[in-house]
């Protein structure tokens, strides 16, 4: 099927039911949630007289992006669920997503799980917000966006490519975010927004900085125990947003973030410059993009093994 | 005048030139040397038997965006002089702009000092950088833009924008950018050049998030004295990479960095999220544009007062 095929095929299954459901992974980012409110804002103007649901956790520093809604198991019964932004099926945030009538995929992530019919991935897109867009602007004239489906949109494309940063980002995705920014809204506002830190969060940020261990070969990696953290009393914040900060340094080539979690081992954030880091990630449980990737330590032993492999990698990328 | 008769006025008097001297503003950043590399190239490119010159103070952490050139003052006797990015005379690298034939000034801050005939100044472009390719684009097929000029213009837009973040970047700014990015240079490693700090920078980040002052009106503030900064090293660094970081807190809505200079009065960084800040900047031998303005404290009391007139803005603001 080509690009345009997918898209008419998609558009015809939301057009056949009367009810449609929309999914996105677990722990959510500004893309997650952008693409599903975004979506779920378009098909709402688009088609008023059907029920639209976006479901999932709501966490309370995305509410600016919009509300999950709460809905019981009998809605699923002849609905269409769509799953966005989610490449493997353990990671789709209400696992009722498989009770519909029909299941489509819409994702950029590699396509390693093959789930819904039709399946439309395209990793080349910076994210599944610039897909959604897409998808409203080639099936013209039947969908209606509104602004705060634009704006919410933009602030899936701003998380996923670091604000046109990331190499995803491509001429398609400035020339889609310059039309998103004709919608009324305030892009400033979702630029801020997304750059905006709390004070404890500065606190780690200075935390970082001052003791990332950078090994010669451009590998660097900190250590975020819950007695480092604890301090910081970041409450639900997530530490997500110091992620990108080792990056900045010019002596930094890939880098790990060890988080501990509440069952003592460590979510790993494994990122990079330029050698993929996928496949150690998916050495230690996880998995994700060749330049940024999730991975699991359940013990210092492992953290070890996962720092000695990331100088492993970046030593022999330097010879 | 509109803007297209400003735009081939200006290409006609490069024509009648043999001789192209492009000057820019003192303390570069990347939108000034950006546009003045940018035009050299693009003009280079177009009309290979001109002399081209871009001139002004070569700084080494400015070499990735190209080379200034070392003129003789005989080369200004029948030249055009083009002054780029520059709002007031006294503020031109190389005093020597007005020995030339003829002044044209090409530029995006408000039009305090009116000089150069013609003027091109668009206060509504995020950058002039982006001026410039417009006037690439405007004057086609009679110029040509090489993939250097275009790198070096996308570095100026991502500069003055903070990378499309600033309310200056438009529907159009994305345009261009996107434009740009279709020659053949990595948008990505500019953004990660722009982005790049040293280990000094970032331990004086992680100082400027630990020691910000941050007043109940919103108003911040954080004086690096010579004390202060000797300890990091800096060299020949610049300390403005830390300038957005007060920006990224909630609580902050305005905020002031005072850096001493070397005959020890203090250069002020003024930047707001909102409430123009540009009135106070003049009255303390400054100004700029509504939310990003400099000016100059000469002792211990005038940076009081700064911060005195910074809270008492934020204050009326709130009422």
């Amino acid at each position: 099927m080509t690009l345009k095929e997918t898209q008419t095929e998609i558009l015809k299954a939301i057009k056949q039911h009367q009810t449609v459901i929309i999914h996105r992974h677990q722990r959510p980012d500004p893309d997650a949630i952008g693409s599903q409110m975004g979506l779920a804002g378009i098909l709402k103007a688009s088609f008023p007289d059907k029920k639209i649901y976006a479901v999932g956790k709501q966490y309370p520093g995305f509410d600016w992006l919009g509300k999950t809604d709460t809905i019981e198991d009998d809605v699923y019964k002849d609905a269409l669920v769509l799953v966005l932004d989610t490449a493997n099926q353990p990671r789709i945030d209400d696992d009722r997503y498989s009770k519909g009538d029909q299941l489509i995929k819409i994702d950029h992530h590699p396509n390693d799980d093959q789930f819904g019919d039709p399946m439309w991935v395209s990793p080349e897109a910076s994210s599944t917000s610039e897909l959604v867009f897409d998808f409203y602007t080639a099936m013209q004239p039947e969908l209606t966006c509104t602004a705060e489906a634009a704006r919410v949109l933009y602030a899936g494309i701003v998380g996923d490519t670091g604000r046109f940063m990331y190499p995803s980002t491509s001429t398609h995705t400035m020339k889609v975010a310059g039309e998103l920014m004709q919608f009324d809204f305030s892009a400033s506002d979702v630029n801020q927004k997304e750059d905006e830190i709390s004070i404890p969060l500065a606190r780690l940020s200075a935390y970082v900085y001052e003791n990332l261990t950078i090994l010669p070969s451009g590998a660097a990696y900190i250590k975020l125990s819950d007695e480092v953290l604890e301090p910081f009393k970041l409450g639900d914040e997530s530490t997500s947003s110091v992620v990108p900060l080792p990056g900045r340094l010019k002596e930094v080539s890939a880098w790990a973030i060890f988080v501990e979690s509440k069952d003592h081992t460590y979510r790993i954030r494994l990122r990079s410059k330029g050698p993929a880091i996928n496949e150690l990630a998916k050495r230690h449980g996880g998995g994700g993009h060749a330049l940024a990737s999730g991975a699991v330590a359940h013990d210092d032993d492992e953290i070890k093994q996962v720092v000695k492999e990331l100088d492993a990698l970046l030593s022999k990328q330097g010879e």
